[in-house]
């Protein structure tokens, strides 16, 4: 690889799926650090479904991605001609990088990661903000008791995958939503979750069911649409919802209407809470020292799904995450 | 009026609205209380929105009103022939005794109430269950803080009219929403509310906008459809959504989509809760003070709707509370 830089810089902001069209991919100078900066020779990058959401030119958590602007994305990679004093060259570091080969930074945001305990993609996966979005969602948000019944969607994804585990350590039962038999297989038998619901099956609404004979306490939340809707028909008394993502919806041209079963809310007197991982940056410490414990007791599995193909490939690997073709924390290799 | 009862028993359960078709109104010989029993003489009936729910064969908050049975109703009305110890023949008390002229009791959930202090219809209007679930959904569930906008969809009805008030004792910046010139009209000029958007202006969102300068904090709703989804488009971040009823959904017979404004609850961390007042029976004692402290001091004006017509009228009444055809707390004269 030469030391030339390649980013993908959006261009044209999509209506529905995002294309190569919506992006200005090319080469461009390597750019020198300044005094208190490093650069980061960055060998991947996280595919995350919010990706999506940054470049709607709409109000949302995070301002949208300008117009020339690098694709913002979390990345990790190896810093480089530093100087900066807490950051020395061959450090690993995980930070808002971008969708390129190099970044400068001055360290806002950078964590130093330890390459002897996991290996750097899943520093941007298991144990990082994914996990740390699991870990939260459980431990902040939905609160579940040990005895109750867990649901969580895209159970087989980056975060769904961490949140079952999690409940199981909180000594719930553990229930996956995921798409075809290989994923559900995956769920139960290496995860260890208590049982999986494969939505392509046909019968979702009885499946969960049975995967659920005492109903569901608490909902983990990243899909949305007709998965959300059968899962608040099932809500027990006091319920709770944690809404991590809404996928779903995340590439309609039109609007959605929200579930059906809204009266539920109502009825069972539910608990419907939004969050997102940044809401909780004060106690990422926290989770981050329960993850390495549960990772090191080996009480944590962590699947990684690494595509090739550089930032080239960002926006054609990114949209696997939308048709349910990644299996595993997707992530793009530099 | 004769001594003998008249019930509405339910005979039929509704699609859609219900109708006179659904009960047997009939004569009944009156029924001599037993040991421990006292007879209530009905002076007025409550009409709630959550009673056309009682009559679907569906899980709810309650059971459902039984074939046969009479038509639940919380009432108020004279003791007579009492034979048990704590009331005495002359007490005015209310409870939850059907539409009929007159009840058995054994005691339970029956409270006196003191009618030199109000008149009987308004112990089960504004200083009874609907008075105290504004203030639960406010104290307990929503919890408004000083400065914070509270908007109330159904803002003139029983609940409403209640919710805004005790929002402006809180300290809030009380907007209501209503059907019609006249109705907003009493909401910000007899019921002290900072503002009142008429949901049948044909701008609903626009005038949402203007009336409420610094977004949505809280969101005390009552009706559902349009008017939620449009709130919910404007709510604050961290904003707290106390769902009490969803009226506009009540009667439908095919299934009511839910808000196309879900995804602000995970966009601005929203907190949505559904509640009923009977879920804070253990703290009666206190909301029924406080009211009954803001009613002398004059600072609740609560209205009623007092319609004649008996037993008999019951059926045509009722919906009244679904074509917005009530001006004020619903209560039918016995």
């Amino acid at each position: 690889m030469s030391d030339i830089n390649r980013a993908a810089r959006l261009k044209a902001r999509p209506s529905g799926m995002l294309t190569r069209e919506n992006f200005d991919i090319a080469d461009e100078a390597l750019a020198e650090p300044g005094d208190g900066q490093f650069r980061v020779r960055i060998s991947h990058i996280s595919l995350d479904p919010a990706m999506r959401g940054w470049v709607n030119d709409a109000k949302s958590y995070v301002p949208p991605v300008g117009l020339g602007e690098v694709m913002r994305a979390i990345a990790v990679g190896t810093v480089e001609a530093s100087r900066h004093p807490k950051f020395r060259d061959g450090d690993t570091v995980t930070g808002l990088f971008g969708v390129q080969r190099f970044a400068i930074s001055d360290g806002a945001g950078v964590i130093k990661v330890d390459t002897s305990k996991a290996p750097p993609e899943r520093w941007i996966g298991g144990l990082g903000m994914p996990g740390m979005t699991a870990y939260f969602g459980l431990h902040e948000v939905a609160v579940p008791n040990p005895g109750e019944t867990v649901v969580v969607s895209a159970a087989s994804g980056a975060v769904g995958s961490i949140v079952g585990q999690i409940a199981k350590i909180m000594g719930c039962r553990a229930v996956g939503i995921a798409g075809g038999p290989e994923k559900c297989a995956y769920v139960t038998d290496e995860l260890g979750f208590d049982a999986c619901v494969d939505y392509k099956g046909g019968s979702l609404r009885d499946d969960l069911v049975a995967a659920c004979p005492d109903g569901i306490d608490v909902l983990f939340e990243n899909v949305g649409g007709e998965i959300h809707d059968t899962c608040l028909s099932l809500m027990n008394f006091r319920g709770r919802v944690a809404i991590c993502g809404l996928i779903s919806a995340y590439n309609s041209k039109t609007p959605v209407p929200g579930p059906f079963n809204y009266r539920s809310i109502l009825v069972n007197r539910l608990n419907v809470r939004g969050f997102i991982v940044f809401d909780f940056i004060s106690q990422y410490p926290q989770a981050a020292k329960h993850l390495g414990e549960w990772h090191a007791a080996g009480k944590l599995n962590i699947r990684e799904d690494v595509r090739d193909g550089g930032v080239d490939a960002f926006p054609d690997v990114l949209n696997l995450l939308y048709t349910s073709g990644n299996f595993g924390k997707l992530v793009l290799k530099v």
